[in-house]
Order: structure tokens, then sequence, then C-alpha cells
């Protein structure tokens, strides 16, 4: 869907720089038919399992819509991420609202709805009891396990690791069922788990179905009648290659241990997973604006986005793939460091990628932005956030806007006396 | 200014619940005495130079006033800091455009407003200089100077290395102003630097200061007349301490190189520093509420606020002390870490402290928030930003109005085949 013609980028039939003069840059630019194929691709491999939007990804309405429509149900981890999925058409019975740290407020916003509840402490399950008993309402909930699973064997494993902030550890998670058995207004139907990110290894994934299926037949024994098992996301993309995630591999290790799992089972539980970064990474490109170019101890490319707008280079020192917009497919000629416009050291979009000769006014596209990339985005060094582009085939839209300066100063108030 | 009053953090005279009951939490919370404090260290020690506030650092228009009311300059990094910076008042004789990356419309702007810039490569001259004559301006400047300065001895400066986005090499930097001083519309009048952020040994600063009057003195030969010397800023405070940088340490090693330098000069260039970090960080801090507390494998305190609010642990290991400010001046008891809720292992706000007994309810107050805290926030996980409050002795004004909701999604736009 991006392809270079006559040497300059379009997205699907869109040539970029229409895009640009509609909205400025930078501005994130996502392939609607990118998003589609996602989605077949995890409806083709995973039909048999339920799909749950990671909304963290990338909350942009329009994008969650499609997804809704298609089917899918929504992993929400705040009570804001709840009312973009309601907004965005999500349905509410394949809502699990996730979460470490809910305050009382999103949890009696949460029991309102009548969504489900991955349920992070024994100090959450009974405010969930007292809030939902008050309000005459019972909730469906699953316990987040903390499956720990060794890092030795998988080191970039960090959510399931016994040392992370989340989840029950799991020698304690059948007396937290048991409690949540005779308290009243919480009904345990289903075990929750997540071990990680950006994870390629199939091994970690099918260790840790396996660890859901010995607690799930533990679990009926003490009686619980599990309606889904989800084993969270997490599912790797290739940012070095073609931005995609193997999905066909992960769904052919893991649909194995789920039927000899449920096999085993008195109930036959879902199995829920929930893809974010696999769904929308590969279908986003931010595109942004040389704004000079210096030839110094290395040649830089300064461009107009930074991580105030991308933050995963600095934050995570991670790879994105990038070219020249306006000299797309051309041989590379020189090496250069892309930089952003941030005040500090660490503000690198790319390092050391050859490309075409580099000049003030050429345009750079950062790929694979699509996720974690505008939700994690800031006014950091007083930067008015940039707008996001919906490309259906031969046509686009603005599916949000621009910020301004006005942005920056909406929510202030100078006392009198600073006046 | 931040007490324990029958064991109840105090802001100044203000009870920290009522704040929370104005406001919610997470919040930020300033004490404008501390503020004044800080501006009155710098003056007394630095009284012989120009300060340049950062505002960077936080630019909330309420403290900033403060600053410009005080006669501080002001150090902006983009279109949108300077907008900020002369809705604050700052005078703009004394606001230094900065910045590794401006385009073209923020050049202008910049331009337009009468303000001094620091120009970071060739390409950018150029473009100033055309941009100035087509507007009939002429724009004082200084070039940005990477001064190269020897990560071998100090390692933790970054900004000023050779390898670093920032600057001209100073190999070149002659180079420079003989272009500046050919080209139309461009006045070379002062010499900027910037070695770093957050350093608190002075012999780096020292070594600074040595090499820009060494690069003064063959400008001066080459006919450039200096009004200004910016060293920019970086002076680090004590974040395990009680936050504070020991500004007459920086100044009493400063100024005998500063006198010396002049001395050799035939002009008399002010010098101009660039403190950010050390005139806000410790007025400030970051109230959060305690929404569950775990026993695993550590015991993890889950509060509202995570690196949404906060990015700086979470992005540079960056110690905040912290407490509880319903217990506060209590003994600590237990071990805890306490931990954001944000859905990433790394959202943790402070490891392993020795506090009070914690509960579901309590709040903990992180120190040293006031730099780099809410400037760099973000609504990552659907979470809209929290409210700034300004304490003045016994009353306190909300200085920033809490988003809701309806900013997650004020600029987005559904397309018609999609609503």
């Amino acid at each position: 869907m991006f392809e270079a013609r006559n040497g300059v980028l379009h997205i699907e039939d869109v040539d970029f720089r229409e895009i640009v003069r509609a909205t400025g840059t930078p501005v994130y630019v996502t392939s609607r038919m990118l998003l589609e194929e996602n989605i077949q691709t995890y409806r083709t491999h995973f039909g048999w399992a339920r799909l749950l939007y990671a909304v963290k990804a990338n909350n942009n309405l329009a994008l969650m819509r499609i997804f809704a429509r298609a089917g899918f149900g929504a992993d929400v981890f705040s009570a804001g991420e709840l009312y973009l999925a309601l907004l965005a058409g999500f349905d509410r019975n394949y809502v699990l609202f996730n979460g470490n740290s809910k305050s009382d407020e999103e949890i009696e916003f949460g029991v309102r709805t009548g969504v489900r509840f991955s349920v992070d402490s024994i100090d959450e399950l009974y405010t969930i009891s007292e809030i939902a008993s008050s309000l005459g309402r019972t909730v469906r909930i699953a316990f987040r396990v903390n499956p720990d699973i060794s890092p030795e064997t998988h080191p970039k494993i960090a959510t399931g690791l016994r040392t992370s902030k989340f989840g029950i550890p799991s020698e304690e998670i059948f007396e937290a069922y048991r409690l949540a058995l005779e308290l009243p207004a919480v009904e345990p139907v289903g075990v929750h788990c997540h071990i990680g990110s950006q994870i390629t290894d199939t091994s970690p994934f099918v260790e840790e179905l396996e660890k859901m299926f010995e607690i799930a037949k533990r679990l009926e024994e003490m009686g619980v009648s599990l309606e889904f098992l989800d084993m969270g996301g997490g599912f790797g993309i290739d940012y070095e290659g073609d931005g995609r995630a193997e999905v066909g591999r992960f769904a052919s290790a893991l649909r194995p241990i789920y039927e000899r799992g449920v096999a085993e089972l008195k109930s036959r539980p879902e199995l829920w997973i929930e893809p974010g970064r696999s769904l929308v990474a590969n279908t986003t490109v931010l595109i942004t604006k040389v704004n000079s170019v210096k030839r110094a101890y290395k040649n830089f490319v300064a461009v107009d986005a930074g991580f105030n707008l991308l933050l995963r280079p600095a934050m995570y020192d991670a790879y994105h793939r990038v070219a020249v917009a306006n000299k797309f497919g051309l041989e590379g000629e020189e090496v250069y460091t892309v930089v952003g416009p941030i005040c500090e050291s660490g503000d690198v979009l790319a390092k050391d990628r050859k490309l075409p000769r580099v000049e003030k006014g050429d345009y750079i596209v950062v790929f694979d932005a699509g996720a974690y990339g505008f939700a994690m985005s800031s006014q950091y060094n007083g930067r008015p956030r940039c707008a996001e582009v919906l490309v259906d085939g031969s046509s686009f839209r603005v599916i949000r806007e621009k910020e301004g300066f006005g942005d920056l100063i909406s929510k202030q108030v100078i006392p009198e006396d600073l006046l």
C-alpha cells in the first residue's frame, strides 16, 4: 500500500503530497486497505478464537470503528479507553476492562457500562464487589494471573515476570477465585494473562497457554464455570522487514494447545486474544518535513517530528524504517541520522541510514508508526500535536485535526494578580 | 514549604486534602514561595549575569509570568514556546529562539516577533537570511556551538558531545560567522552553547565558558561585535536530597572565568544563562491517590498517575523522592514500590522505598516534579491530563484545569461511512 510512483510515495492511490498540502507536516497517515488486510489475516488464522483489539495501541475512533464493525471486542486499560471503545461501537459483551490501578470512579463507570473486568489484586476485588453491590449489579470477572514465565528463557518478556507489577502470583490465584466465589456481586468467569509486548518467538505464548489450562483445570474443580481464557496480546511485528506479524505461525502454535486443553475441561471456554500492535503498526506512516541538513560529526537530517509525536525510538531504542517520501524507491547514496526538533540528544528517529541525497524541503517517511505512535504523543517543547489521515483508495479524510497554539493554553488559567 | 502538620502534608499553609477536594487526583501543586525563593537565589548569586528561563522545563503561564515579572528573559525551543513566552510577558529583547530543527513557518513567526535566534546550522542561517530579507527585517543571531567537551571526563554530558545533533562543530564556527557577516538581514551578536542537563559538577561549565571566550576572542578579531555569550543551562539539582541546585557554587566557579574573559575582550558581552530545572523542579509536587496495595513479589502501591503524567522515571530511570501525604513525616515501616496505571512494566514511579504502612485511599506525593513533569505529559492509555494548582500562602488557585473524556476526542473526526 506504500508504493513509489515516479519516485513519489503513494499511500494506496494517494500521492503523499496531496495530503501534506491539506494538513501540513508532520502527519500520521493510515491505509484503510492495510487495516482491512490485517483484520482478514487474523480472521483467517484465529477464526477459532475471539479477537479483542488492544485500544492502547491506537485509540483513533475511525480506526476503532473499523475493528468494531469487523466484530472485534476491545481490551481497554482505563475509563477513558472504555469510553472511547463504547463510542467506537465495540460489543460490550466482549470488552474487557483491564488495568493494574483502577480508581473507584473508574470501577463505578465500568460497572455501570456492564463490561467484564480483569481484576489485578485482592484490594481491587473487594472494591468491585462493594461498588457493584451498591449499584445492584453483578460483574463478570477474570483475574489477571502473573504466570512467572522465566526470564532466563525469554529475556524480552516483561509483563509476565514474577517481579512485574501486573497480576496475582499464580500460587495465590486459587485463593483469589475462592474469595470471588464467596463475595457478592462478582462472578468469576475467566482467566486473564499477558506476558508482554513485541514478542516474535512462539514458545513463551505456548508456555503461557499451557499454564492457563493448568489453572483452568483446577478452577473447574473448585466450581468455577469458565467462559473465556484471555491470553492477552504481544504478537510481535517485523519492524526491520515488512512490518507484519506472522499471525499464522502464532495461530498454528497455539491451536493444538487450545484444542487439547479444552478437551480436558468440562466447559469449553473461548480463547480470547488481544492484538494491538500487529493490527495497526504497519498500517500507518508518519510523514515529516526536512527543516535542515547539517554535515557535522554525522550527516544530520533535522525533521519536524520528534519524540513528541513518536516516542518509541527515544524511549525503547526502537527501530523504525525510514525513507525519503519524495525520492521514494531511489537508491541510497549517503548515510544520514534523522533527528527531531526536541531539545534532547536522545531525540533521534533513525540512526545511520543509507538514503538518497537529502536536502532541506524533502520529506522523511517513518514506517510502522500506527501502534504506540500518536497514542503516546505529547505537547513537549510547546509543540501542538499533528493531524491524522485515513486513506481509502484514491481518497483521504482527516480523522484527527491538528492542534494549534490555542491547544497549548486552552486549559490554562492565570490568577488575577498575574494578569 | 512542604511540611507535616499533624501528619498531613501542607504546601505552604494549605492542607493538601483541600486541594484534592477541589481538583481530584492526580494533581500537580506548586509553591509560589519556593518559586520566589529560587528566583532570589539566582538573583543573589548571578546578579552579574542575565537569566533566561528555559521554558521547556515548565510552560505553565502563571509560573512563567512570575519569572517574566522578576525580569527574566526566556529560552524557547519552538514557535509554540515563543508564543507562550510572549504571552507570559517576557521582554522580547531577552528571548532567544533556540532549536536544532526550526521550520520555515517557525522562523517567519520568530522573525516577525523580533526575538533573537540561536542558529543551529548553515542551512538555517540561509533560511533566516532569506525570510528576514523578504520581510524587511534584520535578525540578531548567535550560532549554537558544539563545544566537543570530552565525554571521557564528563560522561553525563549529552548535548555538548561531538556526536550530538546540536550545534555547529567548533572548528567550523568561524566560517559560519564569516558567512553571517556577508549575508543580508542577519547580524551576529552572540555565541550560544549548551552542554547538557542535570549536571552537578562545575568543571564542565568552567571548561565550556573558557572555550566560549576563546571563540569570542577570535570572533572579535573577525569584526564581530558581541552583545552576549549564552552558555545555556544544565545546572543540576539534588533529587535525592532537598531538590535544590547549588547555585552559589556554580556562580563562584564561573564568575572569575567571566571577569577574566571579558577583560581580554574589547566589548563587554553579557553572560546569559538558561536555568530551567533548577528554578522549577523543587517548587512542585505531584499528588496521587492509592488505588490498591498488592503484596506479590514486592509490595506494590498502585497509584493514579504514571508515566503519562511524569515520564522521567520510566524514560530516564530518574529518581524522585516520595512520601505518604496523609501520613507525612511518619516513620517508614515497610518497603514499597510505587507503580502507575499504565500498561507497561516500566511504569514505576519509585522503587523499593521505606514508607509508613500504605493502604488503599492513601495519597502518595512525588517531589521535585516541577521540571519536565507536566511538560512531557501525554494522554497515553486514554487518560485525560490532570490539573495544576498554585499555592500562595494559605490560598490556592487552579492554574490548569483538568481534562475530561471530551479532550480525548475533541480533535477526532469520524468519516461519514463510519458513523
